[in-house]
């Protein structure tokens, strides 16, 4: 037996046969033509019958997997229809005089390597795209054919260098026990999708596809994002008795969905989830979430090659709030810059882009900008619970300026006939160091705060959350970040304001305890994990942790800290 | 008359009529030469010629000036004989068959453009230092001779587009009433020799020699960094008022020199000064420094081109503690990375430097470079009175795996039987605002802390302060910055500790009262700002301004607590 360590995608335990997916072989000879004519014919026919396959392939999503997932191919398709890509085939077809296997591969290779040199979790997906839909075209050209998941009829694991959408939507559920790839993130298609189809996946395992053979055993656990390759009896034994465990729990957690969260004592707290479009609602219900605690919405902005339009924006807005009903909505105003470049704002290159021109800065410099997303949210506050907040406030006056032009964008509304909700909070992410220390001075003015502990840690410690040199540095149990959260929640409370938390730290077992004894009052996490937070907080005593407070927040280390909150876990 | 506007390189009011320092033409034509040998032996004798120039000027420096500005052309001498600046034009000469005044410019060029591509002020004045003596070298190769400024007979300004360190060693004071530039900063070595020579200097006028001709008269201002050209006979008379005025207040000022530093209430703060190098210990003295409250130990890695040895850093320790006497000498360790590259250190290249492995951090995985130096600190401990800090501070982890090596270096020093001081203060930078908003759990453990306003204050708005876009964002006077320095001096009395500030806004006119009524012990400052800065403090009140203290940190905003500072210093 031998085990791979990669990233745990999607939960559950999966133990069956290796089915490996393997590309057909797309190797071509770049040959010179003398029609161009018939070559750009034969691309236009290409073309055509990947463009009628990806249309079968997203009608049969859709009614499989719902809207979200099909949309993936709506991408496909446009990818396969932009003239952007399309005609510079054609016109290497005519120009060079090469076959159109040669041009396709050519010119799809240079957008990929730019697309993916711009070293952006966006981008690195519109790579991906790219290749999927030149893979699909190319075997047209080359008339082979694809292998076909569909085609699976007995029970096994898939393994593969990487799963496209297109093959992950194909995945027959009733024999697709699990998957696992070389490559990929807990956030690219394939893993989203196997958390969407509730198939256990480990991702990024880098050597899955050289390490097994037809007819292999697998164990695939999705919850420690491990692959054990041709387990012993005993082994299977103790996963059989994971994956019965695991499979208890989710009923226990399911019997949670439609409740609200109380600790052991009867003190309630609200759990929301994080979410980056309309199609990410579905699942924050499923997950029995209370609100959506943080509403990306750049998503919006990175997923154009212009602008999106206020009423493309209200359009979004309005959808999430209405299928959230009375439940209330965080929308986070645009935060852009740092690492999350949009090519068609015109973003300064900086040598420190993390201390830099981003989010509120520049949207307070940009009103061409700002103000159409504003009046969206206000047009959309019609239609549900909506709650706004502005992101990287460092200074007083800038809430003051933000909230100032949502006011007038209120006034020309209403002046409009345009109805806007009067009761809409305004409130602030506390994600800088300045504003998490006069944290009292804010709560005067704003209606919440949301504490964003990914920037508000790596501001405290002075160290970049993406640069693996100072990762120890990123420490959320460090005792200046408790006391700062501490800071923001007492200066809530004593205005009579609530105050949230959105960061990843928000749904970790570790800090939710500790979390709830200095009296956060809504936590806001990935969609999965509301419930398995919810039964923690169920067991968890709110007074007794609360007398810890003092303790905990004089503690001198990380260290310290983690031992303190590990000790009421398992008291 | 018209007014240009420049930076304030050395105090004080000059009017007098122009005087050009200008190259002489050293234009050559490139040409293709058959006998290289002969091309060498005029490359050779041309440095040869400009080499006993520059002892001469040496010599001159060292009786007129001192060391520290002899050393300049020490450095000079240096780059004249570096073979890997000779070599390449020698190679050049023999491989190209081009003229030496070709092969001089062209690898001279390459080198100059390569140092001042490296974006960092330290590369940029090795880019100075080699086209100085390349111009020299050129002149004798040409067989022109330069201007010199020892002729200058009568009272003038002389203006060039930047004072190489040759030209202003020579200016003669009796003559040479003030200088103004094109170009150059505060830290050139023209400004530094300026204020050395107390010779009132303008920098980076961008036009001056475009702006004036022969026999215009000018006002050179440098304390507001202005220079007015053909003042009109009433500006004259108000500028020479100004001239009066600054020269009472330095003889008022010369009369504090030896005193020591009381509030109008007699209540006693210390006045100590940032250095960079041993030479710069005499200005501190001069200026009435009371310690030095920040020797920044990084030149010494920087100005050399390998790591300077145990021995070579304990002779500038020593030199420094020797100097100063029983005043207190504060020595910072290393602080590379962020903007500060060092050649020969493998620094990684950061997407977010100012976040990244620097100081400490990196001084904590590299033994090898740190433990000489903390070696070479002890060793000189037994010279005067040393404390040690460490920069860049974010956990007491950090701070006790240094004192830990520290410890260990001690033990190895005394078991040589080497004399060690037994009362070295060891404390730490407060640079960053986890270690901020933890001080009294840092307080325990730290002999004292000095305040880093600089990146404090970086760090805490998440504002690059390189960054213009987001320099708005730099503010000394935010509350949360009063309120973390509060919370860093509250937490060293309530130990018995004391706390400094070592950041620009020690030296501040605004910022002196607010820092008194929090309770800040020691003000490290420029050299230059020390008797301004014991001046304002003789007339301030301390318990009167500690009563405004509440409400100085109950403020929301920088606009407010300026406001509030500036009513306490006009009253």
């Amino acid at each position: 037996m031998k085990k791979l360590n990669g990233i745990a995608a999607s939960s559950g335990i999966a133990i069956a046969k290796v089915y490996e997916l393997k590309d057909p072989d797309l190797n071509f000879e770049k040959t010179s033509i003398d029609n161009p004519g018939q070559e750009i014919e034969r691309l236009e026919s290409a073309l055509e019958v990947s463009r009628q396959e990806l249309e079968k392939i997203k009608a049969h999503t859709l009614k499989e997997l719902g809207e979200e997932h099909a949309e993936i191919f709506s991408a496909h398709l446009l990818v396969l229809g932009d003239p952007e890509l399309i005609n510079p085939i054609k016109d290497k077809i005519n120009d060079d005089k090469v076959n159109a296997e040669a041009a396709l591969d050519e010119v799809a290779t240079m957008f990929i390597d730019m697309f993916k040199a711009m070293d952006n979790e966006y981008m690195r997906e519109r790579a991906a795209d790219i290749h999927d839909v030149t893979k699909r075209v190319m075997s047209h050209l080359l008339q082979v054919t694809f292998p076909d998941p569909a085609l699976i009829d007995e029970q096994v694991i898939v393994i593969a260098r990487d799963l496209t959408p297109s093959d992950t939507a194909q995945l027959n559920r009733e024999f697709v026990k699990g998957f696992a790839t070389d490559i990929g993130g807990r956030t690219s298609h394939s893993a989203i999708m196997a958390r969407s189809l509730e198939i256990p996946a480990v991702v990024g395992t880098k050597e899955i596809t050289g390490a097994v053979k037809k007819d292999d055993q697998i164990i695939v656990d999705g919850i420690e994002g491990t692959v054990i390759i041709n387990p012993t009896e005993e082994e299977i034994k103790v996963y059989e008795a994971k994956q019965a465990a695991f499979a208890k729990q989710q009923e226990e957690w399911a019997k949670l969905k439609d409740e609200p969260t109380f600790s052991a004592d009867g003190e309630q707290v609200e759990l929301a989830a994080n979410i980056g479009t309309p199609n990410d609602v579905e699942g924050v219900l499923n997950n029995g979430g209370e609100g959506v605690g943080l509403y990306r919405t750049e998503f919006l902005y990175m997923g154009n090659s212009e602008l999106p339009s206020e009423d493309v924006q209200f359009e979004a807005y309005k959808a999430v709030l209405e299928k959230m009903g009375d439940k209330p909505v965080v929308v986070r105003t645009l935060d852009v810059g740092g690492d999350k470049e949009i090519s068609y704002l015109d973003m300064p290159h900086e040598m420190n882009p993390f201390l830099g021109f981003r989010a509120i800065r520049f949207c307070l410099e940009n009103e061409h900008v700002f103000r159409p997303q504003l009046r969206a949210l206000l047009r959309a506050s019609a239609y549900g619970n909506l709650k706004i907040m502005f992101p990287m406030i460092a200074t007083l006056e800038e809430f003051r300026q933000a909230k100032a032009l949502l006011l007038e964008e209120t006034d020309n509304l209403k002046k409009d006939g345009v109805k806007v909700s009067d009761n809409i909070e305004v409130g602030i992410m506390v994600e800088i160091p300045s504003t998490a220390v006069i944290a009292k001075q804010f709560a005067k003015e704003v209606d919440f705060f949301s504490i964003g502990t990914n920037d508000l840690i790596q501001y405290t410690m002075a160290a970049d959350r993406m640069n693996e040199q100072v990762s120890y540095l990123y420490q959320p149990y460090h005792p200046a970040i408790l006391n700062l959260v501490n800071n923001v929640i007492e200066a809530a409370h004593a205005e009579g304001k609530w105050a949230g938390m959105c960061g990843e730290m928000a749904g970790d077992s570790t800090a939710i305890p500790l979390l709830l004894a200095l009296g956060l009052d809504e936590f806001s996490m990935s969609a999965t994990s509301i419930l398995p937070a919810r039964t923690q907080i169920l067991s968890l005593n709110k007074k007794e942790l609360a007398a810890l407070k003092d303790e905990f927040l004089s503690l001198s280390t990380a260290e310290e800290v983690v031992a303190l909150a590990e000790k009421t876990i398992n008291k």
